[in-house]
């Protein structure tokens, strides 16, 4: 199907050459191409431009060659198809200017047609495919409900989302039926996004370690399991939480068909609480891009042999950051590239 | 000694017939008495003059009856002290306008004679001391090397501290360098502190948590262990690590009297990493104070079972927020105080 599917037989657990890598965030800010049609562009035109976010998709894989692409788009376009403003205001990031805070703010939060509200998304997915040719893979994603949340109701980026929490550990009812309508929103989008062509969708919890085991199960585990049952039987699912550790041990035996994970975790541990069946998938440090690329290339590959090579699925902790210098994302890509067992 | 000494008890591992219960900054913004005092005078006119900080210290005391005290001041007067600026921006937070980025930042970085640059701190503890009339334990505290490097070198609070593991990651020599300045000038500190009478140290890791476990190793605990190693032999010290799980099983084997926990461990994997000699402190949300008190003194209830009442001691997972009600901090304590086993 594809000249290159490593990440997919990764994801199945088939023993390979070599792990596959991907980077979270790889088409993006850190690249003088981006920049580029940053500087003409908005953000949300971006995102709905299918020849801009297809473009911006494939930039990273025509200088890297990465084993799959992901993707350009937002986690916020599912609160904006809800009828929940999103803007993104430079240098501050997301700003809701109307957020989510009692009854009368949740009663005009709506379940949209994705196939109408996110058709854009759709046909930047199959521009994307065009591009792709065949090379390899391509990762459709959403944020998870609890994540998605976050942003609603604290209305912009923060250090302890403490609005969020308030409204959860107050208004417990009005937190449910928002987690609720996030997830049925975006089970129907995923789902559109695979009948438009995504080989896999990977959800992103990246707010889920700010809650207690037990708030997490409550407030974000839940839900994020009903978009792995409702998605898993259409493509594999991968479940990212940064933070999560506490739960890897749960989130191992869901159906999800690999899992993500962040640099506080070593790699040892990680397999230990999830298992030696699931395909896990990290864990640089992003900041660790930072250091020269010699020792880029030690880490990586000290860090493939700590996970093993079969059902592993390199990549960062998180989102690469903005102000990486090239030749060391190339050192990343390379070093997996080049490992030898 | 005083006439509640559950709380050092506790530290010795002692039977105790129920856990003592203190709360992470609790001399504070949370408190209508403080912010009466905060109207007047600023923030480190507060810290630097005793009768102010004697008085701030006591307050939460008064009101709820704690088993410990805790002196208020702050983590930043080290650097003040070590000649780097430190200002407090309304509504921003620490704020240093020259941020140690080079060597010659790092040149103007100096280790004092904290008896002269920080006699205003040991002056509170002994004006603490006096109006605590040995009801209850005093604990001193500092920040660790890497959290207190992290303001130093980031300039102010941050997500990330991207600049700061930057410095870290590209100029390793000159960040052990001024993480070491940090640790002779911090055991210094504290030793005059046990001389001014506190009758327990914890050190602050705010931070560690934003470190692989390999990288917590070189920038963070090595310099916690110094602290530890070398106060140890005159009060106990209690290492709190936010987000630092993955360290804990190291952090035991030290010569720490007890680790502080955040809430994303359960405290049955805390015990278990931690191994059943060495006490633990934590760990509740701070966000699940603004719970109804009735759930507020089932989670605390629930929290000591889990924990179990010897070598524990009742606090948060990080430090209380200003938007709590009394009432919700007061069923916090209360509930310690009703504990039956």
């Amino acid at each position: 199907m594809y000249k290159n599917d490593l990440y997919l037989r990764a994801l199945k657990g088939e023993i390979v050459e070599r792990p596959p890598v991907w980077m979270m965030r790889q088409a993006g800010r850190y690249l003088p191409e981006f920049i580029k049609i940053r500087e003409k562009y908005d953000f949300f035109t971006r995102c709905r431009t299918p020849e801009l976010a297809s473009e911006i998709t494939v930039q990273p894989i025509r200088r890297y060659g990465m084993d799959a692409a992901i993707l350009f788009s937002d986690i916020l376009v599912i609160p904006q198809a809800m009828n929940i403003e999103v803007e993104m205001k430079p240098g501050v990031g997301p700003w809701l200017p109307n957020p989510i805070r009692n009854q009368k703010d949740l009663d005009r939060v709506i379940v949209p047609d994705v196939t109408v509200e996110l058709d854009y998304v759709m046909n930047a997915i199959k521009a994307s495919k065009e591009l792709l040719n065949n090379e390899i893979p391509l990762i459709g994603f959403a944020g998870s409900p609890w994540t998605i949340l976050c942003y609603c109701v604290q209305g912009q980026g923060s250090k302890n989302f403490d609005k969020a929490k308030e409204f959860c550990f107050t208004q417990p009812i009005l937190a449910h039926t928002l987690l609720q309508k996030i997830t049925t929103t975006t089970i129907a989008y995923l789902k559109e996004k695979v009948k438009a062509g995504v080989d896999a969708v990977q959800i992103f919890d990246s707010w889920g370690g700010m809650l207690s085991p037990a708030d997490y199960q409550e407030f974000s585990w839940q839900y994020i399991n009903q978009i792995i049952e409702a998605l898993k039987d259409e493509v594999p699912v991968i479940a990212f939480g940064k933070g999560c550790w506490f739960a890897l041990e749960e989130m191992a035996n869901s159906k999800a068909a690999a899992l993500g994970v962040d640099w506080t975790i070593k790699p040892q541990i990680a397999r230990k609480l999830a298992g030696n069946k699931i395909t896990l998938q990290g864990n640089m440090d992003p900041s660790r891009l930072l250091s020269p690329p010699s020792q880029i290339k030690k880490i990586v590959t000290e860090m493939i042999r700590s996970f093993g090579k079969d059902k592993y699925i390199v990549n960062l902790g998180h989102g690469i950051l903005p102000n990486i210098p090239l030749e060391n994302a190339k050192a990343f890509i390379d070093a997996v590239k080049e490992f030898e067992a």
